[in-house]
């Protein structure tokens, strides 16, 4: 097979626990794609060493060469300077990491930088549920939560791509404490610790028994799917707890439906698994909220993409040469 | 003078308490303007009356013949039928009126409507504040909190033009009920009504020793002119008030920030004279709350056209022969 006419991309999405590389074309058909743990306690040499031999494999075995790569990191990125500014989900020293020079470096190709939520949503509008849609929201759910705004086919970055972060509003003003330096985010009520949180103090109160059986009664092993699980077999205090993720997920997003009204919203990440029971009291919290204007008509939908989102965003932005604000995703 | 070669518009701008009404060109020159009373209890076609007298006096004043009318109304309006759905802060009958068709046989020439905060949007990114500003928030604290949002150039209307509600975002779960139907909107804080009420809570409760000399000790005269004199005259309980309305604006802010990160916030309205007060507390909460990016170069000022941006934003949206989703203001 010859692919000397056309142009292939690597896509990379970097998170706190896993990294995914993908390789595609243009049209964002993927090639060949592989997942490894991040294992960022080695520090960021280390990490980019092992996300550069991941890319070079995935390239020589598809027997191809590729025109450029495009990367979600999960924090703040400084797009122009192609470095890394505050990953607060990463554990070590990430601060103003020259990321894409290194990556460019040892693949001999451009590579671009942007926030892995905004690739997410990059990927869902292009290549997702998000295709056609005018105005749509993503909540990347995992163990921070990230956010991605298209609004009007246009993908919003404002002035340093950091626009967008939607699982940092507050909601709840005396809440906890969150890794960003403010309280009462919505990421320290949704996430994937602060379900994973909650079902173990569930658990050691007597509180959740199909849960400490389903875990066999180690608090290691509570995930999101364990939970849902634990909700359906009937752990009153686990449904409560998800049904309160749910409506926090819908004050939050109420806050963004009045100011922008979207179509669609999108969750993605380990723990839009639940979103079956999320979406009900999300619904209702939106409902409750917005009363200038009939809400009724906006979709709530998981990710078609699934964990492919982020690098497929990825791949696009390879292949438009970067991230840029107000990045045109459809006519 | 012969205005044979120019076109001219009128513009509208219906509040809860007066009525503004102004005929200007194309390039938003006012030729005549007047406010009065609007009466809303006389019923909706009372006012649609005066309104009506008050254009053909203007226009026959100037001598000349209107083009298009454009009229902001405080609350939801559908465009599209040109009717009125959901006015909260007027009272009387308000529920689908046929404002555009009554207004536009009267004076024989096309009536277009869209939300009054939104026009006052569109006033300040095309004549005012906002010219050559990318993304940019209005808040307009007035009997009611309106807002309009222009993202990269354009008025984001939403598909039913209700998008831009960022009054009734939430910022206390348990808050105050709101006149839309939620509880804990910014609107139950920081408009003219709330600030008169805690104005009033202070003075009867003997907190507010300066404000009571200011209005002499007529609860009617409370304004938020009189309470930012108290507030300068030393009234601690004053200052409170007004300090703990600039921190909620700035949490309300603070979801926006994150979301779209917009170069400049402008305050309006009859409550906006307390600016200078209330923008510190605001831009503090805002520091607080945004930790993922810095904000220091977001604006926060005072509208420079005041009460005449709603009437620049009718007439702009009648040159245009309407407001559209996703206006386009600049380039």
């Amino acid at each position: 097979v010859s692919h000397s006419q056309t142009s292939f991309f690597a896509g990379i999405d970097l998170g706190g626990t896993n990294v995914a590389t993908a390789i595609g074309d243009a049209n964002g058909n993927i090639v060949a794609h592989e997942r490894q743990l991040t294992g960022a306690p080695d520090g960021h040499a280390a990490v980019i060493g092992r996300i550069a031999s991941s890319v070079e494999r995935l390239a020589s075995r598809a027997g191809i060469r590729l025109d450029a790569v495009g990367m979600g990191v999960p924090g703040l990125v400084d797009i122009a300077a192609g470095e890394t500014r505050f990953l607060p989900n990463l554990s070590g020293n990430w601060k103003d990491v020259p990321l894409a020079s290194c990556l460019s470096e040892r693949l001999g190709c451009p590579v671009h930088l942007l926030n892995d939520a905004r690739a997410a949503a990059l990927g869902e509008a292009i290549f997702g549920l998000g295709r056609g849609v005018r105005t749509m929201l993503i909540y990347t759910l995992g163990t921070g939560v990230g956010g991605g705004i298209v609004i009007d086919g246009r993908l919003h970055m404002g002035p340093l791509g950091t626009a967008g972060e939607i699982g940092h509003v507050c909601v709840q003003a005396d809440g906890p404490w969150c890794s960003c330096g403010s309280r009462g985010c919505l990421e320290t009520f949704v996430s994937g610790p602060a379900l994973a949180g909650e079902g173990v103090r569930l658990m050691l109160s007597g509180n959740a028994p199909a849960l400490k059986r389903l875990c066999g009664g180690d608090m290691n092993r509570v995930s999101p799917e364990i939970l849902g699980e634990a909700a359906r077999e009937g752990d009153v205090g686990v449904q409560a707890a998800i049904e309160r993720a749910g409506s926090l997920l819908g004050l939050a997003a109420s806050g963004q439906v009045l100011a922008l009204h979207p179509d669609l919203i999108i969750l993605s990440g380990g723990v839009a698994g639940l979103t079956g029971m999320l979406t009900p009291p999300m619904r209702r919290a939106i409902q409750e909220r917005v009363r200038m204007f009939p809400v009724d008509r906006i979709r709530v939908e998981r990710s078609s993409l699934g964990e492919m989102a982020g690098v497929l965003g990825a791949i696009a932005v390879a292949r438009q040469g970067g991230a840029m604000p107000a990045e045109r995703v459809h006519p």
